[in-house]
């Protein structure tokens, strides 16, 4: 063979895709330049993980564990699923989330790894190389992560912080053009704790409507609000915008590991059915979805979960958003935007009333350094001078925690 | 708001992604247009589904369920893995499956959801849009449908069944050319049962060598070997040659719904350390990884797993093989190629022999039609000609499906 002699590959040389480099975690990407060590002298506590299981305060129902269970002692459901899920398992997450505004059947779910991987698929789906897509800001920074992976372009329209954290819709549909493949919302938001009003959700949709824009909508934290608020699905207010709304067992199951998610392809006008329903299974075959023990126990697990399970969850979140709120909105220096829902609630910093702290990053060290608390600055979401904090630990370390940030701010106050 | 006006988006059409729309699959492709039934008489026996589970003749082990059980009632592993799996995952995996010869450290270990996902990945790291990769053929598809999905160009290398399914090696280098990213290598192979010499792995690594071609070795089927074979882990048999090895519990564990794979980096020469492992650790973000009560399983079911068990699988394997070589290589218009490891056998179908038999399509159509057996045309792996059977059901019913095809044949036989 010759081709020692003419292969024009002289030498190992490997570099790594041009997706791969342009797939980052902003998240990761700050944080991990996070250089300060937390105080030696104070036990740590992280309020920036979003996820409620470290404490043990939030944990799934034990019926639910059973169901699991069940699947794994029968040796019946360690198969191959078919790519977007069993049959079973996509009709009962129909059943259970079908609503006559918004009806589903099964062929309108399909099951996929989290939620994270029912997004990825969807902004997969609807946008090529090049196209522009609109994203919440502040926002869930896989949004990004996953544009910026398929070459989409980023355009980011404003949550306003005075409003609630309410999209700023004028704003919006200025960034839309004819490459705009379609605009993600979530609600309710990580990071803001926000839920929408209805009207706000209607005003939306027309926007929408107007521009013949798709929407992903991300309902992961459906369900998860607090008294006076109601979630609205996105889908159930309208006849005619084609919705692929996403969720997941992760959040209201307490269960972010097991990695079960679903998208409901909601498209009255029959607008998907050209193309992007087959789209969405030809993508689910790339790595065939989530594991056959959840997905096989989903029917029980969505069905026989006694509501007082998730009232509870609720209950706990509430008082622990009203225990932050009321703790850290009486510390000058910050501003707490009061959370309607989910888990998170975002804090300005007013950096002026501070002697020595320029910007959120600089907040987020020296806090970590000084206090060992650990809490994510705002840059991570695109929301500069704002801090974002995880309200799931036990109600004693939240006390704790923001006890020592009163003591640090008072400290740093001009 | 003006923009309704304005609006260069007149009207409700949304297409699917180039990308979703060029990811297909080849089984699915052929299978769905196989329109023939089956026959009402004859009880249906499928031998196309590479899932060994379906009889409950090849079940894991009750450890391994234990193992979950555990995990499942500790409620401590609900939570959010790292991206690239949990640490002591990471570290029981590489434990296991170091060798002096390959030294892995969880560094090197990647858990990923399932195989599929390894392969995803591995791939999605190397090639670029325009690039080309060299493929099996005949081969698992899902090479081909990933390829397709990233738009890079799939350059076939032949697998030769006159010597036992050996790659030709002057053909499969004749095809590297300077936008060549890698090369996949599957050893014991889908479709072929077969199981690469020491020394056919060693030509294969100086090609690879010479070309500075890096290598993803899919190795799935590691250990289901039958006597007189031996499997060599492919990274052991180089101190150059940079390898991808992906593999998981799907197979040798019989847990495909699990979905739980890796992908091991062997890079004795840092070629991958520039940029190939920061890319790996990027794309891992895009999903999350596996379910987290199987990782966190894993060390239990990797340690503790009674060795019994898996000789005990391959024996039954070996047995099921040797039954369908039997009976299979009598039947007149077949060609056997001996199986010598996996879980499959691919089988010449001598087209001249047949009257009205033109082709491995029309085979399995009238065989399924006739005698309600069910098996892949070797067409969907590129091998036209062929048929593939996956001999995984309990011997009675492997018998039975046999003598079926034993009598079709003699009726179409010239
Ligand atoms: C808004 C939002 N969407 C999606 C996800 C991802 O969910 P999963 O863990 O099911 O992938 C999260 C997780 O934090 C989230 O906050
Ligand atoms: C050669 C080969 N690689 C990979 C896979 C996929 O494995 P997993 O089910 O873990 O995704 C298969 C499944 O049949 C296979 O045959």
């Amino acid at each position: 063979m010759s081709a020692s002699n003419t292969s024009p590959r002289k030498a190992w040389k490997v570099n790594a895709s041009i997706v791969a480099k342009r797939t980052s975690n902003p998240i990761r990407a700050i944080v991990d330049h996070i250089k300060v060590k937390p105080n030696a002298n104070k036990s740590m506590i992280s309020l920036a993980l979003g996820d409620p299981t470290l404490f043990g305060n939030f944990k799934i129902h034990e019926s639910c564990t059973e169901a699991v269970s069940k699947q794994l002692h029968s040796y019946k459901s360690n198969g191959y699923p078919p790519s977007t899920g069993y049959l079973e398992a996509r009709q009962t997450v129909a059943e259970k989330f079908t609503i006559p505004e918004a009806p589903l059947t099964a062929q309108d779910v399909i099951v996929t790894s989290g939620c994270s991987g029912a997004i990825d698929m969807c902004i997969g789906v609807l946008c090529n190389e090049g196209d522009n897509i609109l994203l919440p800001r502040p926002g869930f920074s896989l949004y990004q992560t996953v544009a910026d992976s398929k070459g989409v372009e980023v355009r980011y329209y404003d949550l306003l912080p005075e409003h609630n954290w309410e999209m700023d819709l004028k704003q919006l549909e200025s960034l839309i053009d004819d490459r705009t493949a379609t605009v993600v919302m979530n609600n309710p938001s990580n990071p803001c704790g926000s839920v929408f009003r209805k009207q706000h959700l209607l005003d939306f949709l027309a926007v929408c409507e107007r521009n013949h824009l798709p929407v992903i909508a991300d309902e992961i934290y459906c369900d998860l609000v607090f008294s006076g608020n109601e979630f609205f699905p996105l889908a159930s207010l309208t006849k005619t915008v084609p919705v692929l709304s996403v969720g997941g067992l992760a959040k209201k199951y307490l269960v972010p590991g097991w990695r079960l998610g679903w998208i409901f392809i909601h498209d009255r006008n029959n607008i998907f059915d050209a193309e992007v329903r087959d789209g969405l299974n030809s993508l689910s075959q790339l790595i065939l979805g989530p594991n056959s023990l959840i997905q096989a126990s989903l029917k029980d697990i969505l069905h026989n979960t006694d509501p007082a399970f998730h009232t509870e969850t609720c209950a706990q979140l509430e008082a622990n958003a009203k225990l932050s709120t009321d703790i850290l909105s009486k510390i000058p220096g910050l501003k707490v935007i009061v959370p309607q829902g989910a888990m998170y609630v975002m804090i300005a910093i007013n950096v002026q009333e501070f002697k020595d702290i320029t910007n959120d990053i600089v907040f987020t060290e020296k806090l970590l350094g000084e206090e060992s608390v650990m809490c994510l600055p705002g840059s991570v979401f695109q929301c500069p001078n704002f801090i974002r904090i995880v309200f799931t630990s036990p109600p004693n370390i939240l006390e704790e925690a923001y006890n020592r940030m009163a003591e640090f701010c008072a400290r740093h106050h001009v």
